[in-house]
């Protein structure tokens, strides 16, 4: 191991010079005029792995973006391990908030910056890091390892999902090793065991059949972005509940222990608050501030435009406006029935005076792993290794929401070894991963897989 | 008088012509790339009307946008009127629902579309044609007469205020003669005597101090979109009432005769409903369609934009969202109390855990015309004459907030010859004039100045 681990060290340089190299590729997997891009990452990755000494590597075609998928089964009787991880990452904007170009990659700190550094380039990358160690030094893996890497995370993993369905026998596995979540705080090892998932809808309304002067028609006709305003603030009540009918019936309450879990992480919202530059913090009445961000869900306009949005005035009454809503989702609620609640509501409570138009842009299930699995207390002691500290357990507020289908449908444990922070930027400008987290990752993947190989 | 109308008559087609170079400058008034379109436009009007036979024409260059200053007083012991209108026009998004391009001007169906047809140059440029025929016949016209055409209608015309403020000798008059309103239908001669002013202003919200991932952050912090969607439904009651303390105080109640005037008028909330394409109206409770229009104050979101706008999701916790807020007001109400009441009260009532920018953008008076005024008079007979029916009077929803200056400074009693529809889009795509107004305005105009003139 201590071969493994200076050979890491050693290499330091040349890893962050490769990961570079991975996030000049702008692979936004929602912008259609990266298409190419998506395509170019993909055959990044494939390089990749072939490059380390997989003994099998294929870009596999989907009706959207490409799989990879890469295996090296040379230690019969030992567990086999599947990888998970993303190459697509988000869009830019606003892009004039970066303080160096999001697909120019600059260190600063001892971090990197640049979009999908933290989410999730930089922590995939990783696994084929610490692979790449035990390659050079001692030309095998202590186990079984599949990877399977997408470009779709970012846009609900369809196709993902698909194949996973059709070919659980090849991602067949004893665990399956996520990095792309956080870590509690920096240099503090931590295994997430929860996730929320998300109900992701768009949603038009539309009012007069063209933009009106308002001085001749105002006060007679109904102005939409006035009525998606009433119509957004009905669906939160007073306390921060969100009035949708049946939005809580699936709900697991959090237990006493894991109360008391949360409890013993002394969270600090005065800090928080602070990073965030708010005066004051703002969320559901009754729970604590992780409580709120781990296990209960929300509802978010992430994104309206309508009518005159540029420099001075215009008095217009818009035709129509577009309101992106979310709502993140806790064990056990189920994105498709809560996206059927949420347009049957609101069709329900909208005016007569204007048309809604409802679209269902993508889900993803909230996911609660047992982490009494002979994977998680590897990862758990191999973390512990790496960091030199007990490995903390906490949930998280994002969403993987492959996670669930993967214990579904391969029956296998999930372990998600985050080495992000959420205050990396990931999905903001000025995304960045820490590099000292990449390099103890690296050797967290490495002891998981050695720790891993010996319960069997 | 025969001479003259066969003048006008005979060349509608010339006059139409030279529309059209007045309409293909794309002179916006709200958009600083327009600056050096807004010179050449003025050049225009000053070309015109020194072409047409005044005596002295002037571009007067202030602060902002040019003015453009004409005369002829040739004709001693006559009245003098004063001939108001604006050369800028307002911007043209959303381009992509225009049929023609919005500064070609395009003849359709004895219309004419173009950015600025009937909101102003269309308008404005009847008299200038009117003045034309008088010279071209008898090298004089039957009273004197003042221009003062401005460039920053559409933004607020702060210079012309402030030059009427400094030179009300120069523009002295016994009436203002304004066409920038509506009939009140197709072939109805009519007389407006009522405007609403307007009050408007941007509110910026910040939440947190960068865009966020509503993942790990939803549920913790306040979503400034969320905040800024309660706060405008805040700001209208169910009943259609704007709740800001004291926003009712200065309002003048319809009288019993306005009320009787206005239901003579018979107006149609189906057709009215039909064109605009929607299911039912909506408006303030207790008031008619014409009330709510003319007589009532409003609160309208012209324009919002906040967060992730661009096709697919993006899982974003916005740090602010911009709204564009506008409110028309009635007599008494006083733009700049209304502005300061708005301000006060959302700063009131908005959450601790979102800060407030508001910035006023510009106001305008409300006005209300005592019509038994021999300018008034003179009008209603000269439209009467021209189109062959009796002239109604009506209030109109708009604002021309330059009228009540007028009035104040010049005590002069101030005339709207209107000759566009609101249904001809002004501030929408498809800006249209029709040429059959146009000409009944020029012969108007024409009749105008002699019924004028002999009333002294």
């Amino acid at each position: 191991m201590e071969e493994i681990l200076g050979y890491i060290k050693n290499n330091k340089q040349n890893y962050i010079e490769e990961l570079k190299e991975f996030l000049k590729i702008p692979s936004i997997s929602t912008l259609t005029e990266n298409k190419n891009d998506i395509a170019r990452c993909a055959q990044f990755v494939s390089d990749n792995l072939k490059k380390i000494g997989l003994s099998r590597v294929e870009i596999i075609k989907t009706e959207g973006h490409p799989l990879v998928y890469g295996e090296w089964l040379g230690a019969p009787g030992k567990p086999t391990i599947l990888i998970y991880g993303h190459y697509d990452v988000q869009p830019v904007d606003p892009v004039e908030l970066w303080n160096s170009p999001p697909f120019e990659p600059t260190l600063k700190n001892g971090k990197i910056f640049a979009r999908g550094a933290t989410d999730d380039k930089g922590q995939v990358f990783m696994h084929f890091k610490s692979a790449e160690a035990y390659f050079k030094n001692e030309g095998s893996l202590p186990l079984n390892v599949k990877f399977i890497i997408e470009g779709e995370e970012e846009v609900g993993s369809e196709s993902l999902n698909i194949f996973l369905k059709n070919n659980s026998d090849l991602l067949k596995c004893d665990a399956v090793l996520i990095s792309d979540s956080s870590l509690y705080g920096p240099g503090i090892p931590t295994l997430t065991y929860g996730l929320r998932g998300i109900a992701y809808l768009e949603v038009e309304m539309i009012g007069p059949n063209r933009d009106l002067h308002s001085g001749s028609f105002g006060g007679a006709v109904a102005n939409p972005i006035n009525k998606m305003a009433q119509l957004i603030s009905k669906l939160l009540d007073k306390d921060g509940k969100v009035t949708i009918p049946g939005f809580y019936d699936d709900v697991i309450k959090l237990t006493k222990k894991e109360k008391e879990n949360f409890k013993t992480l002394k969270f600090s919202d005065k800090n928080f608050a602070k990073d965030l530059g708010v005066d004051e913090l703002n969320g559901e009445k009754g729970f604590s501030t992780l409580e709120r961000l781990w296990a209960r869900p929300t509802f978010d306009c992430n994104g309206i435009i309508g009518g005159f949005t540029g420099k001075g005035a215009k008095t217009v009454i818009p035709s129509k406006v577009t309101a992106k809503i979310s709502m993140r989702l806790v064990p056990d609620q189920d994105p498709n029935k809560i996206a059927k609640l949420f347009e049957r509501h609101i069709k329900k409570i909208a005016p007569k005076s204007v048309k809604i138009k409802v679209t269902n842009l993508h889900g993803g299930y909230p996911s609660l792993t047992n982490i009494e699995n002979p994977a998680n207390i590897a990862a758990s002691k191999a973390m512990a290794k790496a960091f030199g500290k007990k490995t903390v357990f906490m949930r998280e507020g994002g969403s993987i929401p492959i996670v669930t289908e993967f214990s579904k449908k391969l029956k296998a444990p999930v372990v998600l070894m985050g080495l992000g922070l959420n205050t990396e930027n990931l999905h903001s400008p000025n995304e960045h991963f820490d590099l000292n987290h990449f390099e103890l990752g690296i050797i967290s993947s490495a002891y998981f897989m050695k720790e891993f190989a010996e319960t069997k």
